[in-house]
Parts: structure tokens; C-alpha cells; sequence
């Protein structure tokens, strides 16, 4: 469905075909948003296609794109569930899954996630996402550290999403750098040389650092990545597709609007977290 | 953390051990919503716990409530994510999941999501959930329509998300119920007889019936779903852990909302899909 030729011809004259990128924003229409989207990115069979190149990021428009989902025992699955499902349906995008011994991980409240590969058998990614979890004791430890310290300083980009920051920070990569974190746990990046930021996204260093804040902040999260790596229109075709309109039915989303009993019950679980200090287990 | 006496003291001297539950609500303190919410809800180890009366829906307040995940090839992670994460949050609830062979099911994209029941195990149970997915063909399958049937019949709330209610309306136990879909699909309801409805959130029969629409509108459904079987303060809490706060970057998360070339892009990707009749693996 997409033209190969259309990807490289940024200054043609306007004949379908040969449009350039820039001309999709300024006209896009169905066609030409096709040719940005690639031939079947809904069903997720997904297909090497241009973004548009005035809000492709640091990756040229037309390569590749490996994005590396860091898995471990304890892991909260809603934090890795959007961004799975959001970054699955870009153009030319290869989204792998990994843990330090490869396999089956268990995650918080004893879900099953399948057959990651082994972290010592990826060479390189371009974008590595760690999720948080409600237990950090396994990739808090040196083996799961020293990789993806690895893997980390040779990525394009260098993500994370819920207290999943917490772990990056721990490997010094965040040294210095602005980061996103669950509320309950924010504070704690300054323990680790990061700077805690109390946003539901934060970006450092035009992108090289990209964070989510608590669980569901990673929809948005993957969102604004998409955007940023592969453009905007297949950024919100993703959120046409995945129905992202949200309607929470309760003020009770963050401790600046729910109610103050309700923070309280949090803060008496654990100890810390009105203040972004809780503590949470391999956290010191 | 909870006074299992104060389960039964609905109207006894207003005590801190044995106010009502009435009270609870009336009076919401952070030691009252820590009697109802049990001793750790936020880290997943459930304990019995008190709902407010008032909003406990169909089940009395204090009974185990078993919800049941169905899982098949070719289901959508988020589908279920959402609910998964809010569902085991809640105070005396075991979440199951479960597949017509048990085992490892391989989800759209190739995820792995394990160690799943076999539902011919499953007696019954208390919620049964079909998320949708990208091809329906498996759940579609006699088999797999008999256990869905089965265990729907016997369940005091038949509920949905996405485009999984059209497998449980193919089963037939949604014959002139009222019920949500995603926005692609959701006309294709009256094929087997149900009542399609374009919102985020549907109820039918007092709550018999929940579903919700696509894929993120798990999240919205499932703290709806938490808020009438558990009560409103245990649905607010889960919330604010998962700090469900969302912040879209684009107005495109619905066909009333989105680009009309990108609605017309779905359309060309998945015909019928802007009049809720795109056809999908499975489905007639």
C-alpha cells in the first residue's frame, strides 16, 4: 500500500506519489496518511513507512525501530500493557520483551508473563522501557542492573514509566536528569542523582530520557512517545484504535484530587507516600 | 488491620470497632476506609473487608467475590490489563484466568500471557469477563462458546470489554441486553441479538449486564464494576494507585472526536468500521 519510492522524495514535485513528508501534515488526507501509517499497522502487521519528519525525533523517519520492554518478578503489568499495545501498532516498529533469565516472569499478584528473552542476548535497541512494580528486589540486583545499565547507555532512547525510573536511576544512567515516577514514590529519584519531576511525562535531553508517572500514566506516556519516534498521525490513529477516550467515573486519580481520607489510607500503607517517599521493597 | 467484628455491626454504637458501614460512608475517615479496604489492598494481598452497603450492587457486602479473566489466542492484553490491575486491588476478590486448554495463550502480536486455567475446571463463578481482541475466531469456536455459556448463566454479573461482547452475544445470554463495544464493531451486537449501545460504559438488568467499549475503556468499566460490587471508597483508592489521572496528548481517542481522514483510514484498514460493522476473524 505504501509507495517504497515515496520515502524518498522529500522535495518532488506534488504528484501523489512523490508528496513529500512535510506535504502529509499539510494535507493529509486518508491517502497520504496511509502511506504515513503504513499498509496494516491496525491489525499490527506492521510495515516500513515515513513519518513526518518535523516531529520524527532523533531516529530518521524511515529506520526501524527496536523497542525493548524490560520484564521482572513483581512487575505491574498495567504499567507495560499500554505502551505493549500502543507501540505494537506503529509502522516499523519490533517490540521485545526481556528479563534477566528469560522466560515465563511472574508479575504482581502472581500474572504470568510468557517467554521473554534472555537481557544478555540483545545486543542493542534503540528504546529500552522499564516498567515499575510493587516489588523492585529483582531488578534492583547487580546482574539485572549491570544489563540494563548495558543496554540503557547504548539506547536512542531511554524510558521508563511508573517507579520503573527508580531502577534506571539506580544504574546512574539518570544521573543529572529530569524524570517521571509513580507520586507515592517520586522523591526517591533525588536519592539515586536523578531529578524528580511530579508530571504525568517528562522529557530530558530532547527526548533521549522519556518517563511516565504511576500505572496508567503509560498510555499517555507511549503516546507522546509515539508521537515523537514516529509522528503524530500514527500516534493518534493508535489512539483512535485503541478507543483512548477516557471517562474515569471518580475525582480520585492523583492525591491533588481525591479525597484527603483516601490519600491518607495510602500514606498509612505506605509510610512516605504524600511525600513521593514511599518505600517499597529493593529500594533502600 | 480489620476488626472482623465490625463486619456484622450494622447498627451498633458508633464505637470506632463498631460503626456501621452506613458510617463509613457518612463519616469516611482514613480509619474507617481502612476497615473497608482491608488491611492491604495496595499491594494485592486481599483481606475480607466491609463495602458500603449502599452501593454493593447484587452480592452481599462481605462475601468472596471470584472473578474470572477469559483468555484466548488472539485477545488484546489491554483488553484485560486494566480490569486485571483494578480487580485484584479489590478487597476480598480472587481473580482467575482461564482458557479453553489451559496453559499459555498467544495474545494479538504475539504475546504470551501463561499459565491460565482450563475453564471445563472452572465450577463457576461470581463475574465472568470476555475482553475482546483482534481475531475471534478461537473464542468464535463451539467449544470454547460452551464454556463461555455455561459459566455466564451461572454468573451473578456477565461482563465485558472491547469487542468481547460479541462472543458472549454469540453465546446467546445477551438476547435483548442492552451492551457496549468498540466503536468499530459495536452494530455488529445486533447480529446476535443484543442491543448495541456507543458508550464507554454500559448496564443492563441492575448490573447483571456491564460492559465497556474498546480496548482502554477496561479501565473506566472496571473501577465502575469495582465501585458497585465493592463500593465507591474501594474503587476511589484503586484509582489513586494506579493514579488513573489521564492526560490524552491529541483529541483522537473517538471517531467523534478524531480527524475524519484518520476515521477513514480505520474505515479503509477494517471496512464498516465508521458505521460499528467491521468485520473482524470470526465473526459472520
Amino acid at each position: 500500500m505504501t509507495d517504497s519510492s515515496d520515502n524518498h522524495a522529500p522535495t518532488g514535485p506534488l504528484t501523489r506519489a512523490g508528496r513529500s513528508r512535510r506535504d502529509v501534515l499539510k494535507f493529509g488526507s486518508a491517502a497520504t496518511l496511509g502511506a504515513v501509517l503504513g499498509g496494516s499497522a491496525l491489525l499490527g502487521h506492521a510495515a516500513p513507512a515515513p513519518t513526518p519528519t518535523g516531529s520524527a525525533g532523533l531516529l530518521a523517519p524511515n529506520e526501524p525501530l527496536d523497542i525493548l520492554i524490560v520484564n521482572y518478578d513483581g512487575g505491574t503489568l498495567l504499567d507495560f500493557a499500554g505502551p505493549s499495545e500502543i507501540f505494537h501498532r506503529l509502522p516499523n516498529t519490533n517490540v521485545r520483551y526481556a528479563s534477566l533469565d528469560g522466560g515465563n516472569v511472574t508479575l504482581e499478584f502472581g500474572v504470568v508473563y510468557g517467554k521473554t528473552e534472555r537481557l544478555a542476548d540483545i545486543d542493542k535497541t534503540d528504546v529500552i522501557l522499564v516498567p515499575g512494580g510493587s516489588d523492585l528486589s529483582a531488578p534492583m540486583r547487580p546482574a539485572y542492573q549491570a544489563q540494563i545499565r548495558r543496554l540503557a547507555e547504548r539506547a536512542k532512547h531511554v524510558t521508563s514509566v511508573c517507579n520503573g525510573s527508580l531502577v534506571l536511576a539506580a544504574t546512574g544512567v539518570l544521573e543529572g536528569k529530569r524524570s517521571a515516577c509513580h507520586w507515592a514514590f517520586v522523591n526517591k529519584l533525588a536519592e539515586y542523582g536523578a531529578i524528580p519531576v511530579p508530571d504525568r511525562f517528562v522529557e530530558d535531553d530532547n527526548g533521549r530520557f522519556m518517563s511516565g508517572g504511576g500505572v496508567t500514566a503509560g498510555i499517555d506516556f507511549a503516546l507522546r512517545v509515539a508521537a515523537k519516534l514516529r509522528g503524530q498521525p500514527a500516534a493518534e490513529y493508535t489512539q483512535l484504535v485503541i478507543e483512548y477516550d477516557p471517562a474515569p467515573p471518580f475525582h480520585s486519580g492523583h492525591p491533588s484530587d481525591a479525597r484527603p481520607e483516601l490519600v491518607a489510607m495510602v500514606d498509612k500503607k505506605l509510610p512516605g507516600a504524600s511525600k513521593g517517599l514511599a518505600r517499597i521493597p529493593g529500594v533502600r
